[in-house]
Protein backbone atom coordinates (compact mmCIF):
# COMPACT_ATOMS: atom_id res chain seq x y z
CA UNK A 1 0.00 0.00 0.00
CA UNK A 2 2.57 2.62 0.96
CA UNK A 3 4.41 2.06 -2.18
CA UNK A 4 0.63 2.72 -3.94
CA UNK A 5 0.38 5.94 -2.55
CA UNK A 6 4.55 6.60 -2.97
CA UNK A 7 3.23 6.30 -6.61
CA UNK A 8 0.34 8.67 -6.33
CA UNK A 9 1.78 11.15 -5.02
CA UNK A 10 4.94 11.24 -7.67
CA UNK A 11 1.80 11.79 -10.44
CA UNK A 12 0.20 14.58 -8.78
CA UNK A 13 3.77 16.46 -8.55
CA UNK A 14 4.01 16.30 -11.83
CA UNK A 15 0.51 17.22 -12.53
CA UNK A 16 0.82 19.87 -10.41
CA UNK A 17 4.19 20.80 -12.48
CA UNK A 18 1.93 21.04 -15.61
CA UNK A 19 3.63 17.61 -16.79
CA UNK A 20 0.98 15.83 -16.54
CA UNK A 21 -2.27 17.74 -18.91
CA UNK A 22 -4.90 14.47 -18.11
CA UNK A 23 -2.97 13.97 -14.93
CA UNK A 24 -6.52 13.90 -13.02
CA UNK A 25 -8.04 11.47 -15.30
CA UNK A 26 -5.81 8.95 -14.50
CA UNK A 27 -5.07 9.85 -11.11
CA UNK A 28 -8.62 10.18 -9.23
CA UNK A 29 -11.26 6.81 -8.82
CA UNK A 30 -14.44 6.96 -10.46
CA UNK A 31 -16.37 7.21 -7.09
CA UNK A 32 -13.90 9.86 -6.07
CA UNK A 33 -15.01 11.89 -3.47
CA UNK A 34 -13.12 15.90 -3.01
CA UNK A 35 -14.18 17.62 0.74
CA UNK A 36 -13.85 20.96 0.54
CA UNK A 37 -12.05 23.20 3.00
CA UNK A 38 -15.20 25.65 3.23
CA UNK A 39 -18.16 23.15 2.53
CA UNK A 40 -19.72 20.71 4.53
CA UNK A 41 -21.21 18.51 1.98
CA UNK A 42 -18.45 15.93 0.15
CA UNK A 43 -18.64 16.24 -3.20
CA UNK A 44 -19.07 13.03 -4.61
CA UNK A 45 -17.45 11.37 -8.55
CA UNK A 46 -14.77 12.46 -11.18
CA UNK A 47 -16.42 15.35 -12.80
CA UNK A 48 -17.24 17.64 -10.09
CA UNK A 49 -13.67 16.74 -8.06
CA UNK A 50 -12.09 17.50 -11.28
CA UNK A 51 -13.59 21.14 -11.79
CA UNK A 52 -12.81 21.56 -7.69
CA UNK A 53 -9.06 20.35 -8.35
CA UNK A 54 -8.98 22.87 -11.29
CA UNK A 55 -10.29 25.62 -9.99
CA UNK A 56 -7.84 25.26 -6.64
CA UNK A 57 -5.13 24.97 -8.48
CA UNK A 58 -5.58 28.31 -10.80
CA UNK A 59 -6.93 30.15 -7.46
CA UNK A 60 -3.59 28.49 -4.96
CA UNK A 61 -0.65 28.08 -7.34
CA UNK A 62 -1.52 31.55 -8.75
CA UNK A 63 0.51 30.95 -11.97
CA UNK A 64 3.56 32.42 -13.60
CA UNK A 65 5.43 34.14 -10.50
CA UNK A 66 3.15 32.47 -7.99
CA UNK A 67 4.36 31.41 -4.41
CA UNK A 68 3.16 28.20 -4.05
CA UNK A 69 5.44 25.50 -2.49
CA UNK A 70 4.51 22.03 -0.80
CA UNK A 71 6.54 22.46 2.62
CA UNK A 72 5.62 18.92 4.44
CA UNK A 73 4.94 15.50 2.99
CA UNK A 74 4.27 12.95 5.02
CA UNK A 75 3.41 9.16 3.83
CA UNK A 76 2.10 5.99 5.01
CA UNK A 77 0.12 3.44 4.35
CA UNK A 78 -2.63 4.69 1.57
CA UNK A 79 -2.71 8.16 3.04
CA UNK A 80 -0.54 10.99 1.96
CA UNK A 81 -0.72 14.49 3.98
CA UNK A 82 1.02 17.47 1.59
CA UNK A 83 1.26 20.62 3.69
CA UNK A 84 1.81 23.62 1.67
CA UNK A 85 2.09 27.62 1.67
CA UNK A 86 1.53 30.33 -1.02
CA UNK A 87 -0.71 33.99 -1.24
CA UNK A 88 -3.89 34.82 -2.67
CA UNK A 89 -4.81 38.24 -3.54
CA UNK A 90 -1.51 39.38 -1.06
CA UNK A 91 -3.05 37.22 2.16
CA UNK A 92 -0.61 34.14 2.95
CA UNK A 93 -2.37 30.64 3.03
CA UNK A 94 -0.86 27.64 4.59
CA UNK A 95 -3.18 24.52 3.75
CA UNK A 96 -3.27 20.63 3.56
CA UNK A 97 -3.63 18.35 0.64
CA UNK A 98 -5.46 15.04 2.60
CA UNK A 99 -5.14 12.29 -0.44
CA UNK A 100 -6.46 8.37 -0.09
CA UNK A 101 -6.29 5.97 -2.41
CA UNK A 102 -7.08 2.33 -3.24
CA UNK A 103 -5.28 -0.45 -4.33
CA UNK A 104 -5.12 0.35 -7.65
CA UNK A 105 -3.42 3.59 -7.29
CA UNK A 106 -6.00 5.76 -7.51
CA UNK A 107 -7.32 8.64 -5.57
CA UNK A 108 -10.41 7.62 -3.13
CA UNK A 109 -10.09 10.49 -1.10
CA UNK A 110 -9.34 14.23 -1.68
CA UNK A 111 -9.27 16.47 1.60
CA UNK A 112 -8.39 20.20 1.99
CA UNK A 113 -7.87 22.18 4.95
CA UNK A 114 -7.02 25.85 4.80
CA UNK A 115 -5.22 28.27 8.09
CA UNK A 116 -5.99 31.03 9.27
CA UNK A 117 -9.47 32.29 9.14
CA UNK A 118 -8.32 35.16 6.52
CA UNK A 119 -7.05 32.86 4.29
CA UNK A 120 -10.07 30.83 3.49
CA UNK A 121 -12.47 34.09 3.47
CA UNK A 122 -10.09 35.05 0.21
CA UNK A 123 -9.66 31.33 -1.16
CA UNK A 124 -13.56 31.14 -0.71
CA UNK A 125 -14.22 34.39 -2.59
CA UNK A 126 -11.54 33.48 -5.54
CA UNK A 127 -12.93 30.13 -5.95
CA UNK A 128 -15.87 31.10 -6.16
CA UNK A 129 -15.60 33.47 -9.19
CA UNK A 130 -13.70 30.58 -10.82
CA UNK A 131 -16.13 28.33 -10.48
CA UNK A 132 -19.05 31.00 -11.70
CA UNK A 133 -17.03 31.52 -15.02
CA UNK A 134 -16.86 27.88 -15.66
CA UNK A 135 -13.08 27.57 -15.08
CA UNK B 1 13.54 9.44 14.40
CA UNK B 2 10.42 8.00 13.59
CA UNK B 3 10.49 5.72 16.81
CA UNK B 4 10.13 9.29 18.46
CA UNK B 5 7.45 10.72 16.78
CA UNK B 6 5.76 7.21 17.30
CA UNK B 7 6.47 6.79 21.11
CA UNK B 8 5.41 10.90 21.08
CA UNK B 9 1.80 10.22 19.80
CA UNK B 10 1.33 7.49 21.95
CA UNK B 11 2.18 9.72 25.00
CA UNK B 12 -0.45 12.49 23.25
CA UNK B 13 -3.04 9.75 23.14
CA UNK B 14 -2.75 9.34 26.82
CA UNK B 15 -2.58 12.77 27.25
CA UNK B 16 -6.01 13.12 25.68
CA UNK B 17 -7.61 10.33 27.24
CA UNK B 18 -6.98 11.86 30.96
CA UNK B 19 -4.45 9.28 32.20
CA UNK B 20 -1.02 11.81 31.49
CA UNK B 21 -2.48 15.26 33.69
CA UNK B 22 1.18 16.87 33.18
CA UNK B 23 1.52 15.27 29.88
CA UNK B 24 1.66 18.98 27.73
CA UNK B 25 4.59 19.59 30.29
CA UNK B 26 6.60 16.86 29.25
CA UNK B 27 5.44 16.54 25.63
CA UNK B 28 6.11 20.26 24.63
CA UNK B 29 9.49 21.87 23.86
CA UNK B 30 10.46 25.09 25.34
CA UNK B 31 10.54 26.85 22.20
CA UNK B 32 7.59 24.71 20.64
CA UNK B 33 5.63 27.07 17.92
CA UNK B 34 1.69 26.89 17.83
CA UNK B 35 -0.44 27.90 14.73
CA UNK B 36 -3.69 28.67 15.36
CA UNK B 37 -6.53 27.44 12.93
CA UNK B 38 -7.94 31.01 12.85
CA UNK B 39 -4.67 33.56 13.43
CA UNK B 40 -1.52 34.14 11.13
CA UNK B 41 0.71 34.95 13.97
CA UNK B 42 2.81 31.72 15.12
CA UNK B 43 2.42 31.66 18.84
CA UNK B 44 5.47 30.81 20.86
CA UNK B 45 6.50 29.07 23.94
CA UNK B 46 5.38 26.29 25.95
CA UNK B 47 3.78 28.76 28.33
CA UNK B 48 1.31 29.98 25.70
CA UNK B 49 0.92 26.67 23.67
CA UNK B 50 -0.17 25.08 26.90
CA UNK B 51 -2.88 27.34 27.01
CA UNK B 52 -3.86 27.33 23.46
CA UNK B 53 -3.74 23.54 23.61
CA UNK B 54 -6.30 23.11 27.05
CA UNK B 55 -8.33 26.03 25.45
CA UNK B 56 -8.50 23.71 22.24
CA UNK B 57 -9.05 19.92 23.82
CA UNK B 58 -12.14 22.07 26.09
CA UNK B 59 -13.63 23.16 22.84
CA UNK B 60 -13.37 20.39 20.95
CA UNK B 61 -13.46 17.29 22.79
CA UNK B 62 -16.86 18.71 24.44
CA UNK B 63 -16.21 16.54 27.94
CA UNK B 64 -18.40 13.76 29.01
CA UNK B 65 -20.62 12.57 26.04
CA UNK B 66 -18.29 14.48 23.67
CA UNK B 67 -18.24 13.34 19.97
CA UNK B 68 -14.04 13.95 19.56
CA UNK B 69 -12.63 11.12 17.61
CA UNK B 70 -9.63 10.36 15.40
CA UNK B 71 -10.00 9.61 12.71
CA UNK B 72 -6.72 9.31 10.24
CA UNK B 73 -3.07 8.61 12.08
CA UNK B 74 -0.17 9.45 9.55
CA UNK B 75 3.14 9.28 10.85
CA UNK B 76 6.53 9.79 9.00
CA UNK B 77 9.98 10.47 9.95
CA UNK B 78 9.71 13.81 12.64
CA UNK B 79 5.91 14.14 11.60
CA UNK B 80 2.61 13.11 12.79
CA UNK B 81 -0.72 14.32 10.88
CA UNK B 82 -3.54 12.91 13.54
CA UNK B 83 -6.95 13.68 11.98
CA UNK B 84 -9.89 14.00 13.84
CA UNK B 85 -13.79 15.08 13.68
CA UNK B 86 -16.17 16.72 16.50
CA UNK B 87 -18.98 18.41 16.85
CA UNK B 88 -18.78 22.10 18.84
CA UNK B 89 -22.74 24.06 19.52
CA UNK B 90 -24.12 21.01 16.86
CA UNK B 91 -21.95 22.04 14.30
CA UNK B 92 -19.30 19.22 12.83
CA UNK B 93 -15.77 19.76 12.93
CA UNK B 94 -13.55 17.82 10.66
CA UNK B 95 -9.88 18.98 11.46
CA UNK B 96 -6.03 17.85 11.50
CA UNK B 97 -3.39 18.03 14.27
CA UNK B 98 -0.09 18.34 12.46
CA UNK B 99 3.18 17.92 14.96
CA UNK B 100 6.32 17.82 14.46
CA UNK B 101 8.77 17.17 17.60
CA UNK B 102 12.85 17.05 18.23
CA UNK B 103 15.33 14.39 18.46
CA UNK B 104 14.73 14.40 21.88
CA UNK B 105 10.74 13.21 21.29
CA UNK B 106 9.60 16.86 22.17
CA UNK B 107 6.86 18.31 20.08
CA UNK B 108 8.62 21.65 18.77
CA UNK B 109 5.69 22.29 15.89
CA UNK B 110 1.92 22.06 16.89
CA UNK B 111 0.21 22.91 13.94
CA UNK B 112 -4.62 22.92 13.71
CA UNK B 113 -6.78 23.66 10.69
CA UNK B 114 -10.65 23.22 10.34
CA UNK B 115 -13.09 22.77 7.55
CA UNK B 116 -15.45 23.75 7.00
CA UNK B 117 -15.88 27.28 7.09
CA UNK B 118 -18.96 27.35 9.71
CA UNK B 119 -16.77 24.73 12.21
CA UNK B 120 -13.84 27.66 12.52
CA UNK B 121 -15.86 30.27 13.59
CA UNK B 122 -17.67 27.65 15.77
CA UNK B 123 -14.56 26.92 17.05
CA UNK B 124 -13.32 30.72 17.01
CA UNK B 125 -16.04 31.96 19.31
CA UNK B 126 -16.13 29.08 21.72
CA UNK B 127 -11.87 29.28 22.43
CA UNK B 128 -12.56 32.94 22.23
CA UNK B 129 -14.64 32.77 25.51
CA UNK B 130 -12.69 29.83 27.13
CA UNK B 131 -9.10 32.05 26.70
CA UNK B 132 -10.82 35.13 27.74
CA UNK B 133 -11.96 33.61 31.02
CA UNK B 134 -8.46 32.18 31.86
CA UNK B 135 -8.73 28.61 30.82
Amino acid sequence: MAQGIDDVIARWHRYMDGELPDGLDQLLADDVVFYSPVVYTPQRGKAVTTQYLRAAAGTLAGGEGGTFRYTKEVLAGDTAVLEFETSVEGKYVNGVDIIRCDDAGRIVEFRVMLRPLQAINAVHEQMGRTLAAGG
